[in-house]
């Protein structure tokens, strides 16, 4: 893309999404824009521009479809049941694949590695996903060099994250590479993001 | 309510609500009614029953409306720049009294402070909101008891969360209350919440 175009980021959202991998970046993201000097635009779309139903009921109206997201910057893609049947549809992998070549930032939540993997994305490289989900990624493409501990692997022009909640750390990480750290903890702040789990 | 009914939990959905403050407590919730013994039903309903846009844009077709949502045991109020019009309509405040009084928990995150402050829910009462928004309930409502420092805030029946992210944490204890500290702890794994702020 010339430059000065503004960054583009999209989220993509299919019926099975977990609803925390889409909410988590997309809160981070969309925070960032109201305060970034990149003024970045984030878009949620589905593979058919028409609501889905996530993996637990929430249903969600995308801003786009496929055909009409246009070029990206950053590529969110997040886990949930549906990437089981995503990453055995041929025609999205190709699609995903096809992506991957002009968009100079790929990255997923939990088991939207799964798909990821199934597109050949993640051949040879360091990656993460959901706790329960790194036998099916070894399965899937055992050169996959499979992190166990990290809450989210950045691999350059792949950033995967661990499950669900990773999202969030992964998007605040996205922030601080893409702009900068100080950027990132005005973000953190803005959601208040002291996390402290009760149990 | 009689003995035997499922415990209903409602997320209230509105224009403005802040997306995190939703997704939050609702993945959650509904990662627990999939793993409890009490099997609570947890349903998003909207002031009219129809389609909201949260406050960063993103676009929620909810389960039900204010008028077919019926008895709750548990209301989760989100916050969001929504909550200003929701705190200023008197309608929606005599509606919120009315289900306080039928609802044996009422819980908030983030801004949702401000329309229990603003419906007198909180008189007297120990609360927390979003940091940016202390100054607000206390103009509203000067007799809370402003914690500035907790999470959230257990006053028995009425909870209220810090800003945005903190609903995660209210929402597993919660859990934790409602059933015990290990389902939460089984909810918490589920979601692989082990944040890690990267800045």
């Amino acid at each position: 893309m010339a430059t000065g175009d503004p960054l583009r980021v999209g989220i993509l959202v299919f019926d099975g999404a977990e609803e925390l991998d889409v909410a988590g970046p997309y809160e981070v993201l969309t925070a960032w824009a109201q305060r970034s000097a990149l003024r970045p635009s984030v878009l949620t779309f589905s593979p058919d521009g028409n609501g889905v139903r996530c993996a637990k009921g929430l249903r969600i109206v995308p801003d786009r479809g496929i055909d009409d997201i246009g070029p990206l910057h950053v590529l969110v893609y997040p886990g949930g049941e549906g990437t089981r049947a995503l990453a055995a549809d041929e025609e999205h992998l190709a699609w995903l694949r096809r992506v991957r070549a002009t968009t100079p930032l790929v990255t997923s939540v939990c088991t939207g590695a799964r798909v990821l993997a199934a597109a050949g994305l993640l051949a040879g490289r360091p990656a993460t996903t959901y706790w329960d989900a790194f036998d099916d990624i070894a399965r899937i493409d055992p050169s996959v060099l499979l992190d166990t501990e990290a809450r989210f692997v950045d691999d350059g022009d792949v950033v995967t994250a661990a499950g669900v909640s990773a999202g969030i750390d992964m998007a605040l990480h996205l922030v601080a590479r893409l702009e900068s750290p100080a950027v990132a903890r005005v973000v953190r702040r803005a959601i208040q993001y002291d996390p402290a789990p009760p149990v």
